[in-house]
């Protein structure tokens, strides 16, 4: 069937390559027209305009909006001006599921159908397939069926799950219609928590592998922490990326997650030029909250969002006030660090 | 080549399999005559005690021990009593690692190698094969090599890192050699810790899920928390288990536990009969006393330890003071739980 | 000076009655007209309406409104309507400081400035005096300075930080003015979120004490849970309540909470008849948001929220989706907990 | 009566000290022949060794060891070899517990009693007395009552708890046989845990108000983070050193380390020159593996400790894989850090 794009970054554009591949026709734009001339050059059909875009796409229309977050409600607004009832617009970006709620309540006036289509898949999506969680009303995600189909991964090569056989369920395929609008960006946004808790896992369990070898280091910094007790156990020097690679075989933790974390460190084996400074980029946040709004404990999915925050020393001012706090209990207000406890030869002063 | 099998649960049974499958040979023994009749019956050879075992093995020789953990320092002993200089012993089940360290020392004395192999893949690695994390001695581990890639899984279907080529390294086949005795066991007691943090990031999403209806049934228990804020934003009904499946194909969290979560729910969507009281079985444990010993942060890998306490209320007590807490400060003595805020119709009453 | 109380549960009650002692004249409003009754008995100026109340208070007015959060916004509308500007409304509710925010600017259309004005004491306010913590108008705050410093506790016999002299400031008075509407409720907030993870550091560590004999105890549950390690080091029996009482002089974590624990304990040993499901009253969970919106790491204050949680069973369908992922990888089935691992007397079987 | 104090920095010192005052007589020693000449100058009996020490305390003998944990095994065994069947050596320092658990049985067999005596007070104990936990055998800890009721602080001028009535129990004075051996620095070591609570729970929430002001600064890391969400809450300019003054009168969290910070927050008020780099000092980490072995959750006192961990950058190699991970899915792979997500302008490349 024929649908509209909107935004041809990388992913905009491997969705349409994709689209094309399968057989549908798709009307593009973007702001940079060489993006268009691009696709154009690959059978697209190319769109100078918003107006345009609609002129070009048959009634009912559909469009795809792939834009980033931040300007995804204005799109959808200049959108929604030169389209009529009937039409339908599909978010696919990383869109705040209330906003969602929101534009849908406002499109529905004009007789629009607001569809969220939280996508994932990033980079390997041209060939993977792209995971499609969507929310929207019942008429409209039926009718754009054929387009998720295409996009999503399908059943590909990942054996179905036990219990399940004959015609496979769309969410064997790949996309899935989660519920009415902001559904599909709400199960979007907790994946992308569970990611960052997932993440954090591989990363903390790496870092204890990475320092098993602390025994044989102890006196370096024996000033700044307790000492280590029992430093006989930690004298093992692991290669950590032959370890990831290890695991992505047979293991319990084989993911998709530790497979990149293998290719991360076969790249680049001891990560040099990365400073550890760690973004998030909104998913995160919001799933804690929503775990905080509905009442359900986290810790896991917190405590991962927290560790980036802390990579990024958002917890500066907590630690300077807890140094502050030592300092005055320990009576050594000359020293600026963890140094007094040893100050003057004598543990015991510092003690609690 | 030869090896002998002592522990003939499912996993030892399973790897003898897979061995005969490729050309080994295995002499069996089990407390349980019948375990050792089975396997004699599809080609292993047969063992009635331990001395008989190492009578019927070449030297020098090597024997896998696949027993509970409580039990393998004495399997270890009495083999080694039978045992001569150079011959090895292999722990495949799930010791601490520092017991590996103790018992290395002590065979080392004999003559006799120590090696433990960190074994992971469940009731699927018999076709699937098994994930090994070994340590120990060079020479030993050396001269074990061929049974060690044939109980890993080998490449298998799974794409090769990008970068590597040529003959696939061990750790691509599954199998690796991580270090001197105990090496093995510290590698797997972190891939448990691991596997902890994202079986809790995997299930603390989908418990938000779960719960994304939590608007619409407010009212319930108003009395007992905080009444919500925005409701309108969690009316959603989603179905966690066509979620679970969903996410297994393209999206940035596929995984082998997921695969396992969209099973389970695929089984039983309603996960009735389940109590939710969650064991640990050590290495979850080791992995955070590990990383307390080494001083790296492990919040993930540790909250999910701690909700595993939890689920089996190990935190009564504790809950039990912060309702008496409550209670003093809100000086409504005669409740007994979270009433307190609403007594007599004055919430503002037991503000702290 | 005078002031008007709407709201004369047990805190509203006690802050006339501290006012009234320093010689303030008071205007008293409830829906309970006893509780009216019962304040006229004692001096104060009795009303039987909003507009009562209003017709009895000098202009510019001044009336602090103390109900619960859930109403608060509805009577702050009421007695607008019957307020004239240059009036005054001062909220010394539990209110999140969004809605502060909200209200000032509306107020501020009619001319009538609002306070807010977070209070923290509880039952022990009368006595002790209240702790205030105040956001709105420069002016406005100015002038109701004389009923800040009366309802709150003065310097009392607290120390006087090291480095201060002279006239006491306002924060050393138990109130202060924060800045702009919000501000007072916004570091009430955090206040509170600071009580739960002080709150829960003490439940935890006594939780930690109370389980020092654990080691005694071991064989009940060994099929549920791992084998304790060197259980000769939790043979302690430890007297809590009696440790909770030690610690109230000269360790370093004397506190009022402490205080609180040691009378909880002191009241009743055991705890008996505490089912330990403990509610949350907002502003733990608007802490938590809070961090997450500005990005600081508090993962201590969310631990403490979401133990809160848990121990109200909001984990349950996490903890279910562990059991079922262990009952897949163990290939036990057949059995609902955590019986997995010694099924069969095998536990190599359930390994990871 | 006669103790003999060995180690004479500050904490034994002013032991010492508030023993003499109290009428009691001291002999005492320190390697540092200075400290011994100081205290002799005040009335104590100075010893230039070990022996001489022995020689001049009357039998049976009684001495308190105030060294660095680091060497007090050394002292203690050096003492032991003077001492004589019946004498009583007293561990005041910061030992882990099973270390006493260790110490008590090694000397028992010389007939020597050994009490441990956590002492929690730092360098306000002269004045304000030092809270004990103490450990070991009933009839030495009874013998050494009159020196433990000095060195506590007494009733004091605290309140004391509702319910008590009477003579003061021990606790109330300060001082507690918590049970045998070790079970004093077990309650000191669980009391340090609480303490690492507490100290983060006032640090965490003061970040918060420190950061109230976010939504007035978004712009400068945009590209960094995630938008901020409403930015118009916060931009609040909180004064957090005036804010921790007020906490102190009157608030639910008033407690001696709100006092500490108030005064560190007073003495520097931006907290210059301090790195924030926190040390640790053992009790911490041996509270979390204790929670660990005895199976209680502990996420709050754990949560604390892997901050301090954090503020020294021991999360490195973590973030650093974090990173790493990121350019994988992101497919951004020049750039080494979060800028992954506005590369090119389009946010929506790098979605997970």
């Amino acid at each position: 069937m024929q649908l509209g794009m909107i935004g041809l970054g990388r992913m905009g554009a491997n969705i349409v390559r994709r689209l094309m591949l399968d057989g549908h026709e798709c009307v593009v734009f973007d702001t940079n027209a060489d993006a268009v001339a691009s696709l154009v050059a690959e059978g697209a059909t190319g769109a100078a305009s918003l107006e345009e875009l609609a002129a070009k796409l048959q009634t009912p229309r559909a469009t795809w909006v792939m834009v980033p977050a931040s300007i995804t409600g204005r799109v959808v607004d200049e959108l929604a001006a030169v389209f009529e009832p009937g039409d339908v617009i599909i978010d696919g970006g990383n869109s705040n599921y209330r906003d969602d709620v929101r534009r849908a309540a406002k499109l529905s006036e004009s007789g629009i159908d607001y569809i969220d289509a939280g996508t994932s898949g990033g980079v390997f999506g041209l060939e993977r397939g792209y995971c499609l969680m969507i929310g929207g009303p019942d008429a409209a995600v039926r009718r754009l069926e054929p387009i998720f189909r295409t996009i999503a991964p399908g059943l590909g090569e990942i054996a179905r799950t036990p219990g399940r056989s004959g015609d496979p369920a769309p969410e064997e395929q790949g996309y899935l219609h989660c519920g009415p609008s902001g559904a599909g960006h709400f199960v979007k946004m907790v994946h992308n928590g569970i990611e960052y808790g997932i993440m954090a896992a591989l990363a903390e369990g790496l870092n204890i592998l990475q320092n098993a070898d602390a025994g044989t280091r102890e006196a370096e910094h024996s000033a700044e922490i307790a000492p280590m007790e029992e430093p006989e156990f930690y004298k093992f020097t692991i290669d950590t990326p032959k370890v990831a690679e290890l695991w992505r075989r047979g293991s319990v933790i084989s993911s998709w997650l530790l497979d990149l974390t293998a290719a991360a460190l076969e790249e680049n084996h001891d990560l040099h030029g990365l400073a550890g400074r760690v973004s998030d980029s909104g998913e995160g946040r919001w799933t804690v909250k929503a775990a905080v709004d509905v009442g359900v404990p986290a810790p896991v999915l917190a405590s991962a969002l927290f560790e980036r925050f802390a990579s990024r020393d958002e917890d500066q001012y907590a630690n300077q006030l807890l140094s502050a706090m030592r300092l005055q209990f320990g009576g050594h207000k000359e020293l600026p660090t963890g140094d007094v406890l040893e100050a003057g030869g004598r543990k015991a002063d510092a003690q609690g």
